[in-house]
């Protein structure tokens, strides 16, 4: 997952960049990156690493301009890779160009065949590196034709914003699957992937990019068009489960809200007759417990402290000591849970050893029993539209049933929320405006293959590998 | 602050240690240190910054043998210095000894002038150089009997581990100022500042050291001793209030009870009537707020997320953009704050700084009224028994009243715990066995001269300073 | 300036060319790169810094495979920059190719020009990339025809390695501009910049690669061809003069002694008569000064120490303390110098400021006077092929004569070798076999026009700047 | 080995202290450390490694004062460690002091024993710290006499500086072992270990401090005394065969004079008749190297090179690929060796295993004949005034005959200097004013007890290991 930032209009285009990138540092902690323009040059800076520590005083100050675009990126199966970094910068044949992007292209692997055999080299893995070959080979007399006639080709999930020496383009697929919003600050304007970014640098929030629109800024203002056939809409259900920042405003819904929402249908639909307590699996699943208590009046507390000081590089001691895994990050309060009946209130279990783990630790903390209760269906499909779900084969859910999770992961009882109760929760009871492919396998592009579809998403250019960067890096990790 | 670990007896003693010390972290984050013992030789590696950043895998194998102690430290006012990061390590008359320190001397500065007026050097800021003089003067003929002749002298606060090549000694002050308790892991003995460090490793807890007590573990295993006259208790409260991890059982009662029941004492003394929700400061604040929501009635509710990703070396861009500092740190969840009248409970306020700006979040966020709780008394005097709290004159509440302080934190209404309330909550109406010194000024340990005080703590040696370390670092900040 | 290495056939291909490089540091001390293959995959690592540095044993341990090519960067005008180190490493039409580069090509402008108006995009401003280019947009059947179909449309200075998965290929241009020199490590074949590469790892030196070949080594062996027109050779001059090592064999002859022999001949043409000793400005000068005392009869002796501790990243105290850049590097031997009238043999003067600062040295020691011997002509027009000099308008060469040179550089006189004795020394007095642009402003790849080369070379993208680099790099530096 | 620099009345004193100790940084490349007082306190920054990497432009800023004292660190034997890295900086009795040591004392052993018996802890394992410790208890009633109190205790080689809030106080023991010089630059003092540091920040020559000398400045100007009974000169012999600078006079002789003198001696002692060439092992052999090609008649030419680019961490591949140590530093260049016979100048041969290495070298690159001459005699004896040398174990000269150390290296022949052609060459034929114990025997300290002392200058707190330094370190390696 990634999370994208820019800003056109504003004498410190980088310096808010750069905050912008730090609200967003949830969406992805692998690499960050900012260019700017001023007006004649781009300049980009680049790492591996925190937006806190790549940016520096000096790294900024030299990111000249009143516009800029910056991206985090999160890290993928495959290992990080600094040449997988963002935001891209290229010289092609309208000048400079720079493109952020948030999301997953599903024909990636076809377009980047006949690309390649048109005498195209790829750099990287990254299907953002197959836009920005199809922009270059428009023979658009614009850079919005060229961005449009280059979209035109791509299937898949894209939020996008380019900069170039004197525009800054945002653009969202026709399905809208990765959010955007617009704002202002003063006279500049803001777009980022989450209303925590306009809010934590004092933009005003002004509406969500829709799905399918571009929006093109620059001297002579902002201007929008819908340049591609309309479609049904298939925003990404788990930004709202779990993915975005509860204080953001997702597809025009509190997240925070709606989260708790998820905990109130999940309460109505698996409560827990006689439990003592709801706790909540720190940070994530805080929301969903809260609403399960609310509707089940089975009171709130907190049987699970998070520890503020992991996902740094923390060496495991090796020999007989070992699996500290999730004890370092959570830590069980005995007095709490000893003796109770506990739900425990997650947001999703994607392999199921984490949850193993945290179940287990409750017990030993003297919970006699757990109910595990998770405020979202079972996930038994991948994303291909840009969340780095693991293969079929290691989702749990996708080849095991409820029961036989329950047992895996040694709770009492375990309660999924389904999948009506999910649309009811988000407001869209018919699930008509979500993707809920992760869910339900019903993914909105068509015709997959989902064998080649990973083949492309994963290992596009399977035989070339970086080995810069670091193997393992912090942060918000899905694959739990 | 500061955090100690100590194990003898297992063949990862340095591992173990490691672990230990990343469950104290929240206590000292500026620099950590361990020392092994092989029986022979003492070994030590101490550096600025985290556990998980200071102990590399080869770092640790270089830590032999089956005995270690660690310690971790707070930056306290005068910037943070390799020179007194712990544990100290020395050859003296008795061989090698080393000693992790927790707590702060009040008679410092006299103790550290005789010795130097009787040819001692220091090399440090700190207390812990004065104790590691008197005992290696002391003309006793065995470590304890040195330790204990050596002790003697000073006044103050002090948790300590000592190791030597073949013995573990543990003390605590004879008012037990600063926590420690012993476990046992296998054959393994394990003292630490915290439960939450045996929990960690799975070592199952025995009991507290008693204040005043002296244990001693060698291979004959573990003898006890009360060496010191007897004298009241003097448990720190805030401790309680807001320094050790809740999930830790603190001087017998659990960490996040009796924050919890802070919560309760607050709702009973200071109410809100007619608020529409309850919200922590998360995440010291979140267990009184619970506990408020509770006796109140008032649904407790998530109004502020704590970013993850702060506390690094965060650059402030310069010129216009400025104080981000607590919006980098927690934003506000809009679409539950408004047009709410909110409760917001935090633990204490020291300067007022930081209150002022959550309060204008929380309004800015539609919070129609803010009532800020307070699950302590107000801080109106110094601590001296090493929390690092500013001098009196940048303590808010030394000079001004509680409605003084409400205008200034722009907070509808202002309301603190009793100090009566403090000690039901922690089951000490009398306040008895506790040091309430920061709310009450009753300094347990005499004839006090602040100002003298003041200086001996922070500026043993004011002529010496150290540049090698980092000006500032993360962490937990209780001067806020 | 670069240096190259290959390696094909060695099961420790990668640590081969970790060595390799090292021995070629002289060429490059920017950023440094290895990409291996393991018949399926190529790995690549590249770092702004030195060899040393950059390759851990964890990072050459993934280097797997048993072929390899590695790249050494010197920093160019406009700042290091890791966008611009080599190998590159791409995906394309006929699967995955790396390529190591050194040299400057002359149509580098109008080739980008016209590729990126086919839809080309650039991501560095290295000429590498248009080979690159020019190769994946070939529609002949083998890499081998695709690589000669590429080099047929540049024109300029390129000795070349390419590895494919299963392919080793070398090429030098026709010209024979940079060197390039062939060896045997029991089964594998090893191709280098210089000798003193295979002399490290005691590979056995066979040849040069002639000017014009390109060797293709694969399963079947080695096979070589000349699929070039034929056309005069132009060897650089100037790494007999000053760039390459001199345990190097170049062109067929030992670097040292054909050094010696500049200095021989210097001493026949610019005599110094009366001088008590030859001096050189170390490293450099010494073979040419040795060579000059031979002759001359002067005594050789060391009037000038060079520090092995300059280099690194040197902060010059500000204020006013300056200038101290030269005399951070070398020191004057007053004992050897006082009194004495001294020759000072250096290979070249490029701005004359270093000269200038070393001629007040030697004086300020004591010398009562300062003949400056150059052995080489007056560098007065630019290097196109891959020498960084500057510009013109920089080279004092081309703005004064001899008179004025020994002027500013306050030396009693000032001798240059001339381009005969150049030509003499290096065993071709018509120099139909060395390119002596520099000196004579014969460019040998025609119709040059200068101004379009220079921002060609300098500036290929203009706009597009990463910040992420260190400003300024250790080593060797020609421009003085 | 170490080098000490000071400067007192100068606005720039940590500028210049930087500047003077990269000028001896060829004195110790392990630690590097300055103290600066501004009248009221002493501030200091000392790290491992280079003086060029530790001290960033703003640590000088943050060394405030007109007054410095500097030091630079040899990695003896046990490990670089950061605890014995200097100037040490103690605050005692008298206020604050700081000091900056270069030489060994030999009763550290039993001073140590004692202070530790009267109380006294050590940190280190420097002998440094006894002398501090001697100054603390003293009851004398200024800091000069402290300072003679204490060092008329103890025996052995020191020149020191320490430098109070408002003195700067200079001495050398009464034999003279290490230089020290004191220069002046505008109303400033300069002390440093060599003439190299004066020449560099441009400071004047005034002279050497003399044996037994104590020179003491501050306010009220410069005064000298010589508080030590006299005794015979002892100035360490091997500062002039292979320590110091070349471009250094010292002891009152130019360093590179005196160096060409012992090839000159050792040509008439030693002469290789019908030898074809005369070489160094570079940088150190060059100048004896020259004297005996002058003497010989035998030309002189340079037939090893010295790369610039190793002493860093070089990680040297695992598994079959080994021993590159000589060959990365060194370079044979064949065309002047080829079919030659060739004498080569080193300066000492410690263990043989380079002088084997080299001769192998040389052999493989052509030479049919090595003759190995060495400007000094066999290291027969441990240097226990401040030279590391390994055990006479390790010696190979204590334990062989000239005959088999010649065939352990393989060299044809091999001749050493006479120690009569030593003194003669340095100008004291009687070796009256040296001390010559490395090549004699002869300790001038008295009646030593060499494995005592042993233990006591190298493992004086034989159990105190400090883990955070890396292992090894670059730079001028004695223990070739």
């Amino acid at each position: 997952m990634c999370g994208i930032f820019g800003i056109i209009g504003h004498p410190e285009a980088s310096n808010l960049a750069y905050l912008g990138l730090h609200a967003l540092q949830h969406r992805g902690q692998e690499s960050a990156g900012i260019v700017s323009s001023d007006g004649n040059t781009l300049r980009f800076h680049r790492e591996m690493g925190l937006v806190a520590d790549i940016f520096t005083a000096p790294a900024l100050e030299k990111l000249l301009g009143s516009a800029a675009i910056g991206h985090v990126r999160y890290s993928t199966a495959g290992g990080s890779q600094l040449k997988n970094a963002q935001p891209l910068c290229v010289e092609y044949a309208g000048g400079q160009m720079s493109v952020a992007h948030n999301g997953n292209l599903v024909n990636a692997q076809e377009l980047r065949q006949t690309l390649v055999a048109d005498g195209a080299i790829f750099q990287s893995d990254a299907d953002t590196e197959i836009i920005i070959h199809l922009i270059a080979r428009s023979r658009q007399s614009t850079f919005e034709k060229k961005v449009t006639e280059a979209l035109s080709k791509v299937k898949g999930a894209y939020s996008l914003l380019f900069l170039t020496q004197n525009q800054l383009v945002a653009v969202r697929d026709p399905y809208g699957f990765r959010p955007m919003v617009l704002g202002r600050l003063r006279n500049s304007y803001v777009l980022a992937s989450e209303t925590t970014a306009l809010d934590l640098i004092e933009a005003e929030f002004i509406r969500e990019i829709e799905a399918g629109e571009m929006v093109v800024i620059d001297e002579h203002g902002l201007r929008t068009s819908q340049p591609f056939p309309p479609t049904r809409q298939g925003r990404c259900i788990f930004e709202q489960v779990y993915f975005a920042k509860p204080d953001s405003v997702l597809f025009g819904t509190s997240v925070y809200e709606a989260r708790k929402e998820l905990g109130r249908q999940l309460a109505h639909e698996q409560p827990a007759p006689g439990a003592d307590l709801v706790i909540a699996v720190p940070d994530s699943g805080v929301p969903a417990a809260i609403g399960f208590s609310q509707v089940s009046g089975i009171p709130y507390d907190v049987g699970l402290i998070r520890s503020h000081y992991v996902g740094r590089t923390f060496i495991e001691p090796q020999q007989s000591i070992r699996h500290f895994g999730v004890k370092l990050k959570l830590s069980a309060v005995r007095q709490v849970l000893k003796g109770k009946r506990v739900v425990v209130v997650d947001d999703s279990i994607v392999r199921g050893t984490t949850s193993r783990k945290i179940v287990k630790m409750l017990k030993a903390a003297g919970a006699v029993e757990v109910h595990l209760r998770i405020s979202s269906p079972p996930t038994v499909w991948p994303c291909y539209y840009g969340i780095d779900t693991p293969s079929r084969q290691e989702l749990i859910a996708s080849n095991h049933t409820t029961e036989e999770i329950a047992r895996y992961v040694t709770a009492d009882t375990l309660g999924y929320l389904s999948l009506e109760g999910l649309g009811t929760a988000v407001g869209d009871r018919e699930r008509n405006t979500f993707c809920t492919a992760c869910f339900s396998g019903k993914y909105l592009t068509g015709d997959l293959n989902p064998e080649a579809i990973e083949a492309s998403t994963q290992h596009t250019a399977p035989g070339i590998t970086l080995l810069s960067g670091p193997e393992e890096l912090p942060g918000k990790q899905l694959l739990a």
